[in-house]
Parts: C-alpha cells; sequence; structure tokens
C-alpha cells in the first residue's frame, strides 16, 4: 500500500493524482517546484519502477517542465531524482530563472524554504490543475 | 552538426556512443559519475528532445542507474538534467554513497573535482564499455 513520506507530505501541497503519479507542489516561494511521486510502495530508484510507471512519470516530467518553463518564463528547467535524504522515490522539477535564490547553483540543499503564502498557493495548484486537464 | 560543448568534453571522457547518445566518464575521482549527451544540436531541455531521443536517453538512464548501482555499491543514484552553467542537454547518473564527499547534498557545486588516475579511469571505461556491449 502507497503511502507518501512524510516529509515529502509536509514539504508541499496535492496538485493531483495522474497516471499513478501525485503531483505535488514544494511549499517554497523561492522557486515554481514540482514533485512527481509514483505511487508505487517501496520503491527508491528510477530502474525499480515498472516500466510503464516509469514512461509515465518520464511523459509528466516532460510535459510539466515545458509547462512550467513558459508559464513561469524560465531560463532553465531542473529535472531530478535524487532522494539522498528521503529514499522514496520522487521526481523534482524545478523552473529557474537567473535572478532566482539559487542561481546557478542546485536548489537541493540550498538554503532556507520560505513557505509559500496561501493565496499564491492556491493560484499555483489551480494553474497547475488546468494544465494537467488539458488534452 | 552536433558539437560536444567544450566544457562537457574538459570534463569527462569518452565511453561510447549508443543510440544517438555520447556517454562519458565525468573525470572525478570522488563519484563514479557518467553523462548522457543527446547528440543533438541546439536541445537545452528535455522536453525540447524527438520523442524517440528521449525514450533512449530516459532508457540509457535507467540502464546506467541499475548497473553502476550494482558496480560501485551505491546507496543511492542521483539522474538528473539540470545544465545551468552548460545549457547543452546533459544528463547526469551519479552513483552515491553515504561516505562519499558529498553525501547527502548533490554533487553539482559540492567543492573541487579530483582527476582520476589514468589507470582508474581506463578500467571505468572498460567496464563501461563492457556492460554497455551487453545484451
Amino acid at each position: 500500500m502507497f503511502k507518501l513520506h512524510p516529509t515529502l507530505e509536509k514539504d508541499s501541497l496535492p496538485i493531483a493524482e495522474v497516471d499513478g503519479l501525485a503531483i505535488r507542489l514544494i511549499d517554497d516561494a523561492r522557486f515554481p517546484w514540482v514533485l512527481i511521486v509514483p505511487m508505487v510502495e517501496d520503491v527508491s530508484e528510477l530502474h525499480d519502477l515498472p516500466d510503464d510507471t516509469y514512461r509515465a512519470a518520464m511523459d509528466m516530467a516532460r510535459r510539466l517542465g515545458e509547462g512550467m518553463k513558459s508559464a513561469f518564463g524560465a531560463d532553465k528547467i531542473n529535472t531530478a531524482a535524487i532522494g539522498n535524504m528521503v529514499a522514496q522515490l520522487h521526481i523534482h522539477v524545478v523552473a529557474r530563472t537567473r535572478d532566482d535564490a539559487a542561481w546557478p547553483g542546485p536548489v537541493w540543499g540550498a538554503g532556507e524554504m520560505v513557505p509559500l503564502d496561501p493565496d499564491e498557493a492556491a493560484r499555483r495548484i489551480d494553474a497547475f490543475r488546468a494544465a494537467l486537464a488539458a488534452p
């Protein structure tokens, strides 16, 4: 039975569940940043995913990256499965800009998270839901 | 005409070219670390890759990650397309261990690279070539 890791739950807000993937917004105002969490029990590595879930996750990463690049006027999309701190497999998709708080370094381990204003969080979540509902 | 970015060329050694992908060993003794560089001109984002090249790159990432986890006794594989410094699309696959030089932080931006001893580089390259030639 899949259960989201408590750290991922604490650090992010639910956007949607699509194709066996939980899509979540990281609660950090510094970067537009989402997680793709395959809803598969006890998986920590990309190569441990079943083929169809791997393809669904990789297709979602590409789709979210493309949408976020345009929606947030990003200079670069960063896509990564790291998991050194939280082993439960999760894929980061982050919209980066040259004037953001960590550029050109990675966002992982960069300073402290700044929680989103609830209105801004709701606005972002609605925009992601609308984009995911589009064909 | 695809041409490898000079920074990627300087920081890595050629392993093989497979399925339109250049596979390269990062010249850093601290981490077993390879790059997958799709040999497509002027592409910086995963979502800009043609579908077939995207699938080939993602399949290679999974295959290399699985092989490296076992070959290097890794605790975690880190897979990422970042590209904030070098825009030419390149996908990192890094075998991480709890006692490595950057754990649990990411390897990007962590200290200075330590060039591989040429014998060790040749040994790693041979091992990757043998693994890639296997069915």
